[in-house]
């Protein structure tokens, strides 16, 4: 029900329904209707979480099927596009590659009507790996890939895309696990600028071109970066503890801690963590898992604090050797489910979202001549 | 103070604080800063108001004349945007060109540092005239046009580019006109969009790109596009009286007239409506005028419902030639005052905007095998 403003951000104010997911809530920390995401990194494909969120329940062997091979046709990018990706240079930021390829994917092939959400949703969610992928390589290698591959999943498509090779099944599944744990979050402040953008009826284009946008603050994605800065520098766990001291005691910010609205733990860390694990025994690191998990045991005997699921999604992402610039764009891919299925819920019950602001201005005065100013 | 929610969409409730606008205070239907839109509009140029919003205060002549030689110098486009512009469809929305054409801006000049945004503000406002010219001189006519002009004004370089002449000065002066009065407008959802998106600590091109997203959807822009789709089927005044009381019989929705906060009546219609009057005489127009106070005049008599700002902006845009699907792009040039300073605002007194949902989903439940759904 409603509550009272209780502060700035709308913090803790019920700004709207959804069906889609619960955060926080007792006894199972993240749910996707009415699943917990636990048992979906454990049990399921993304594509399997990408169709009960988009499409409202987890898919047959038969939907599945289906599904999966709708989205492998649709990997491939307009030549208007990479046109487009080609004019953007290599030291641009790739989160603003991304917002840029959505909109322009938006003037080539629009939403001529809501009856396509959701195959515009699902092309994006094919094309995305490609787009940022295509910039990345041309810009850094100078080469022009073929992002039309016969990957059997999303994020077994970007891992080849990038690397120009197909990834091992271990790859694969840990994507799978990545791009769920990150595909829906309720209204954080990506997902309701999505819905904002969609209360005046905008098209879906520019509702996940704008919840690009805001994912690419600090504040809200490009923790997991953070965090891959901060522990790359560590050489080993003993460093990594005796580092942390003195940025805990300088009171520098750590990223990939706490949460805004977690108390006690993020029920994706311990699910990340484990297959950081795996990766790290796969590729006989003997340095950055053993940092993270010190730093970890430090961040909470210091202060409680827990990590979030973005700090072991550092170290698996690098020992998949994917560039760290590249992390936020994979948690678009993933959470663009939500995003898009925020939009489809919005519009389904609509009102304009308008709010009202304190006045703290100046009081009514008139406009002086200029030469009296 | 902090209100209750009262509905859906936010509205009535109080999402932040603001000292740019007021919107429907009592005796001041609407305030920029404390000054009257009516007398800012009756004695100022658009450039001062962009200077008032965007940097605390009216201009002196000295700082506006330094202020426009500032803007003159920002018009031209980066190479690599005109060849983003030239592969855009001529069939694509204006308002996705312009939501591309500044997202690409930020990949070629994006905003280093907060300590750039008054610059990166200012290059937008003086180039998005520049963006979308050059894409509808391309795409429509097939020229490459000069961006870089030596008019006086935002308005009149806009007109420039557009017909490829300099415009009147009553033309130059009703640009002024109409920029200030969409200038700013408190909450909106746009502006809201762009605040949300400013509270991750994003960068201006995610904000305004967000924003022009969102003021694309049929219920916050493009009312005066729609409006001038209705009156331009009217042949003369009696004919769009008969043709609306059909309308308003078959509750056809009639855009251009009410709105959200006003109750009683739009501050800023009176102000356009006294100019499309006078175009209307300078090209020797006997029937859009009339018909538009025809319009107005059923409205009230039947509905109780006033023009809105957008109303008489339909006829005013058409008497000088713009073409119907440039009126939204239009609003942005002006907007982008108001979204930029929302942004340093939020900035300067930031939480992250995070509100919560009401969860109306399944229970928690188990993931069935694929086999058993």
């Amino acid at each position: 029900m409603a509550k009272v403003l209780s502060g700035a951000g709308l913090r803790g104010q019920v700004a709207g329904k959804t069906a889609l997911s619960t955060v926080g809530k007792s006894g199972s920390g993240l749910t996707y209707r009415g699943y917990d995401v636990k048992d979906l990194a454990e049990n399921c494909q993304f594509e399997e979480v990408a169709h009960l969120i988009l499409k409202g329940n987890l898919p047959n062997q038969t939907e599945l099927d289906a599904y999966k091979s709708e989205l492998k046709a649709m990997r491939g990018l307009p030549q208007a596009l990479k046109e487009v990706l080609e004019r953007i240079p290599a030291d641009a930021h790739p989160m603003d590659v991304l917002r840029t390829g959505c909109s322009m994917l938006g003037n080539l092939e629009g939403e001529a009507s809501f009856d396509e959400q959701g195959k515009v949703t699902d092309r994006m969610l094919a094309s995305f790996p490609s787009i940022i992928c295509y910039w990345y390589r041309f810009s850094h290698d100078g080469v022009r890939i073929d992002v039309e591959t016969d990957d059997d999943s999303i994020g077994a498509h970007f891992l080849h895309l990038l690397h120009g090779e197909k990834p091992s099944e271990l790859h694969e599944r840990v994507m799978h696990v990545s791009l769920i744990l990150y595909a829906e979050h309720e209204f954080n402040a990506s997902t309701f600028t999505a819905r904002v953008c969609a209360s005046t009826l905008s098209d879906m284009h520019s509702c996940i071109t704008g919840a690009i946008g805001s994912l690419r603050g600090p504040l809200h994605g490009g923790a997991n970066e953070a965090a891959m800065e901060m522990i790359e520098r560590f050489e080993s766990a003993d460093h990594a503890e005796q580092e942390m001291m003195g940025m805990l005691e300088r009171k520098e910010k750590i990223m990939g801690f706490g949460h805004a609205i977690y108390s006690e733990s993020d029920p994706r860390n311990e699910i990340i963590k484990r297959w950081s694990e795996k990766l790290a025994a796969d590729v006989g690191d003997t340095v950055l898992y053993p940092v993270s998990v010190r730093c970890e045991e430090v961040m909470w005997r210091e202060k409680k604090l827990f990590c979030n699921a973005d700090f072991f999604h550092a170290s698996a992402y690098n020992f998949m050797k994917i560039p760290t610039k590249l992390f936020t764009p994979i948690f678009v891919m993933s959470r663009l489910t939500g995003w898009a299925a925020h939009v489809m819920e919005q519009r389904a019950d609509n009102r304009i979202i308008r709010p009202s602001a304190e006045y703290t201005g100046e009081e009514l005065r008139p406009v002086p001549a200029i030469s009296e100013r």
